[in-house]
């Protein structure tokens, strides 16, 4: 990498990363040099954490490290593809010796647990922030816009939790140990649906995870899928901690929450039976409809037309 | 890529953007998908620019689009490989239409310069800074630590100019309009050495771009390899700007300045017959000698053992 010095700082930390059979040289020249399985299509994204705005000011690092490559790792999952590397470039205040050995040690432990392999990165003095950028292989991409008219609509499991918990975990409300304990693990260790991903790609025509919230990464396939959406909150899964700690309006959360990462899909009414088969613990949601041009999520609860009071993460 | 609605803000704004036929699916869903020319081995990296760090706050936006893009592929330049994807992950306080203008103006042109694509990204609000991951192929891909004792040592071009441009760049030192704009050209739009980094790649045994100086970064070679380096300042490449705004700094911010963007790379005694005949510009500056289980860069000057005040760039 450019500024050759910088990585070189913290690459002691980073040491211990499992390294897999694609990266022919990992960090510590100006480039990585990687050799993707034959015939494979790759599906890359980067996401970047400021501190104070994606997680408060003073956050553990091992939970800050987390939660920033499992964000990226559920976008490999919306696609399709399996992990296979991802590089890092880190923005912070001073080279803080503790800090960084908590951060390696929370990156490095979940870049384990999905087996992916840190190939490179970068290390600039300025505000806390974090980009990961990471790379899979899928053998059949799912993309937002190969949903139809008819196909049904699932969800990978509860939905919610990040949501409810995100008070907690921005200290604005006090609960007990335990409940805080569950709170910080929905919010910095979301489990990204890997697996389950690559059981469902086979039947699916098109998949997004949700992290702005179900309606609103829903209505990203129906816009670029040209559909409409018909889905009953009363199907939702409900994750049990947004039960505990929101009560009644944990269905809300449910609904239009971010932060869960599971996965919203579709698959073709024909391959529903295929789909149950398979004991995934998705849940059908809803079904597509036509668009009538104007493709949205048609909500109903209780029988009525619902509508949320706010749809969805504002990002600016 | 999550937090969807992010990058959605700034899409038109990259609308314009090249794309290869590599790209099978660019910005909009969850991952890029991308397919890598056959049996190619893929070379990335990754680099931060932070305002008031790497460029001065307040920096005209399509001057920071433009180093933040060129200073990248600089280094698929020093693996010898061939630019064909990028990634942007912008954090900025505010999604202000008239700097994205002139940030989308300035790393459009560039990609369309270097026939290089943009296939997805993230925006984030926080404090202003540009992450861009490059990815590129090569057909030999030239490490740090190929060199042998007796390679020659080259530099592919002039040095020096980017270091004694940068006091009139902070705005620390004053000068007329025609050598401001020169100083702005020479640190905002360095030349990646793409062309020339393909015709030397058969006969390079290690290479790297100059982007902490060049001593310090030949040094990089020498400990990578396990050699030590014989230069000879005089025979250093001094860029005609540097002259002119150093005087007789010239030379010393020639051999420790950063900024530059030419390669430094390492040659067989006996292929340097044939580099010499493909006129590239290339200069040799030196050799590589035993290092006696010490690797360091020797440097004359005038017959005498020569020292820097001060050698590369301090990150932290």
């Amino acid at each position: 990498m450019a500024g050759v010095g910088e990585f070189d700082i913290i690459r002691d930390y980073f040491a211990g990363a499992p390294t897999g059979e694609s990266v022919l040289l990992g960090i510590g020249d100006d480039c990585a040099l990687l050799q993707p399985p034959a015939g494979s299509v790759l599906a890359t994204s980067v996401d970047t954490l400021v501190a104070g705005r994606h997680f408060p000011e003073g956050t553990d690092a091992a939970k800050v490290a987390s939660r920033s490559l499992r964000v990226n790792l559920s976008d490999l999952a919306a696609m399709g593809a399996a992990p296979l590397w991802f590089t890092l470039a880190l923005t912070l205040p001073s080279a803080d010796r503790k800090w960084l050995r908590g951060f390696s040690h929370g990156l490095l432990e979940t870049a384990r647990e999905y087996g992916i392999s840190l190939v490179g990165g970068d290390t600039t003095a300025g505000p806390l922030s974090i980009t990961v950028q990471v790379t899979g292989h899928a053998a059949k991409p799912l993309r937002r816009d190969g949903a139809s008219v008819g196909d049904a609509v699932y969800v990978s499991g509860p939905l919610g939790a990040a949501a409810a918990a995100l008070p907690v975990v921005e200290r604005k409300r006090k609960v007990d140990a335990e409940l805080q304990q569950a709170a910080e693990a929905a919010f910095y260790w979301p489990e990204p649906q890997l697996q389950l991903a690559q059981s469902i790609a086979p039947l699916a025509t098109a998949a997004i995870d949700i992290s702005d919230g179900l309606l609103a990464d829903l209505g990203h396939i129906c816009r670029a899928s040209g559909v409409s959406a018909t889905v009953d909150l009363e199907s939702l899964p409900v994750a049990a901690l947004a039960r505990e700690l929101a009560g009644e309006s944990a269905r809300e959360l449910a609904a239009t929450g971010g932060d869960d990462y599971q996965l919203c899909f579709t698959v073709p009414a024909a391959q529903v039976p295929e789909l149950e088969q398979l004991n995934s613990g998705a849940v059908r949601i809803g079904t597509l409809v036509d668009a009538a041009g104007e493709p949205q999520v048609l909500t109903r609860w209780r029988g009525q037309s619902w509508s949320p009071k706010e749809s969805g993460y504002q990002h600016f």
